[in-house]
């Protein structure tokens, strides 16, 4: 963390007394940026549905209840994202469904959250709140199988599944509400993303919360086809730096970045071999990809992020056996809150 | 219409005793695709749901009604949709809300019928007639303001509007259907499309609607900002017939292509002089452009649909003199129906 721009106290400051409402507050990225505001001293209002099959968990609050308030509420409701927007100077856009294999499964409520909800948010702040600063969690995911590598910007969208369609609809809506009635918003693609506090019971965050789950409880971790697909990781600190920079920078505006690691991509098969040493015990096994895993797969991915590098001067700085050593630490002693 | 692969009779004759399904049948392309698949010889069902500010008119199916099947129904109704998708060989899905600026005022009914319905046809599909094979009609608006021109399906999407938003999200449902559940689908993305039954109150469909319908009127025709900007366009039995290709051509499936003239684009102040000169009487008037079109205007573009002439072999056939020529003819003859 020493060299991005938000590193200075004074760029720290920025955000102090500021009022900032975090859709998804209290999951995964959204926990971790509360968390982070709350010591910078922003005044944080967490929305989250708490729905038991995405990430929200209040454990995530863990010392930080009485620095946050939360307010339970669905995206999907308009009547309380039409008041809850109200006010606030910022708003970290980050309640989602995320699961590519549950988009399939039940595609009506993937739109319904990811589409409609984003629709309906941005409406509120065209009626309620016009002034707001808008930074929206995107993914990587509707690159689709890639045509090149590493993936820019520049790169076409073909998602291979509801969930990659809806999130770049989504995605869209704040970039034309930017455009058209100048509510400013800045899309960040997010790659796979990992850390305390993310979904370990499944696989519905990343792969790579059952995998720390599974080895911290002694049990093998499961990679589906030949290991060798290539991907990319982000540390949550370093999502959480990428979000807060696109908040205080106006070049962010209208803008859609790629996160993507510092380091070279890695293949699951190594992926599964750095975490089995990190945590000095474990061992894991190949199994065929289930035919529903391999219909929406997307193969090799990894991100080029040297736009938002050259333009906002985000350079992630927690490396992969870094961030994989706090992590175990973390759901080391935390395991339980998370199952 | 002389060169195109389907001018064969025994092309002609794959369409004989099919069971067609047209959504948006009562419309402008729908109806004029109903007329030309009823005289080969298809079963024809056509819904539609008579929206007032839609493009579905009985009048379309004029000297028709005996020869087709007419179910009025919202393609949003997720059960009549389940049954009526049962026991077809095909479904052209043209069913759509097209205006721009109404998708800017209204986003929540852009979305229902643009994005929600195109989800629940393929879910009835998937569930209940898999075998189907579908055709979209999608549209250019999505790829924005060009990057460059012409404009093929290699460019970026980035649209400009909630409308060309949805329906890229519709399309891509599509495409995911056909690649995940093989349902054969194909999407043709229209550019400017006139001539016979189109929508000419309003510029709901195209301009060039209401252009049609001010000359014939002895009212000016208005052009928006300087004129020069270039369009291309489509008689609608070029895109009828492209839509009858891309239904029987296997290579097709999952494919998208764009459609577009044979001829160079015009700017609009050339084809405002254009259809003065084919009525042979008329004026044309610029004013500056409305702030809320101006917003969502995406500048000079034309297509290249080098790809459908490649792989399928469609080649558009009435030149724009002619077509307007025919349109003219038509609406003189038919204007109060469409008033």
């Amino acid at each position: 963390m020493i060299m991005n721009p938000l590193t200075s106290s004074l760029a720290e400051m920025a955000f102090k007394n500021k009022r900032v409402l975090v859709t998804g507050g209290l999951g995964f990225v959204g926990s971790n940026l509360a968390r982070r505001l709350a010591d910078a001293g922003a005044h944080l209002m967490l929305v989250d549905s708490l729905i038991p099959d995405y990430g929200g968990n209040l454990f995530n609050l863990d010392g930080y209840e009485q620095r946050v308030t939360v307010n339970i509420a669905d995206v999907r409701d308009e009547y309380s994202m039409d008041y809850l927007v109200q006010g606030q100077d910022l708003l970290f856009n980050l309640a989602g469904q995320t699961s590519h294999l549950d988009s399939m499964r039940d595609p009506y409520t993937d739109l319904d959250i990811n589409v409609r909800s984003q629709l309906s948010i941005l409406e509120a702040c065209r009626k309620k709140n016009p002034g707001i600063k808008i930074v929206y969690a995107s993914t990587r995911q509707f690159y689709g199988k890639p045509d090149y590598l590493p993936v820019d910007e520049r790169h076409l969208l073909h998602p291979t599944d509801v969930n990659g369609i809806n999130k770049m609809a989504g995605e869209w809506y704040h970039i034309v509400y930017n455009n058209v009635y100048g509510i400013r918003a800045t899309s960040l693609r997010l790659t796979n993303t990992y850390g305390p506090r993310m979904r370990v019971k499944d696989a519905r965050q990343t792969f790579l919360g059952i995998w720390l789950k599974q080895v911290l409880s002694g049990e093998p971790i499961v990679v589906y086809g030949d290991g060798q697909q290539l991907r990319d990781f982000n540390y949550v600190d370093d999502v959480v730096e990428a979000l807060l920079i696109a908040a205080l920078d106006a070049r962010a505006d209208g803008q859609v970045y790629n996160l993507g690691s510092a380091e070279p991509p890695i293949s699951l098969n190594d992926l599964a071999q750095l975490l089995i040493e990190t945590n000095t015990a474990g061992e894991y096994r190949r199994i065929p990809f289930p035919h529903d895993r391999k219909a929406i797969d997307i193969g090799d991915y990894y991100a080029d992020c040297s736009k938002i590098r050259r333009e906002l001067g985000w350079i992630p700085q927690v490396p992969l056996a870094e961030g994989l050593r706090r992590s175990l630490d973390y759901f080391r002693r935390h395991l339980p809150y998370y199952r």
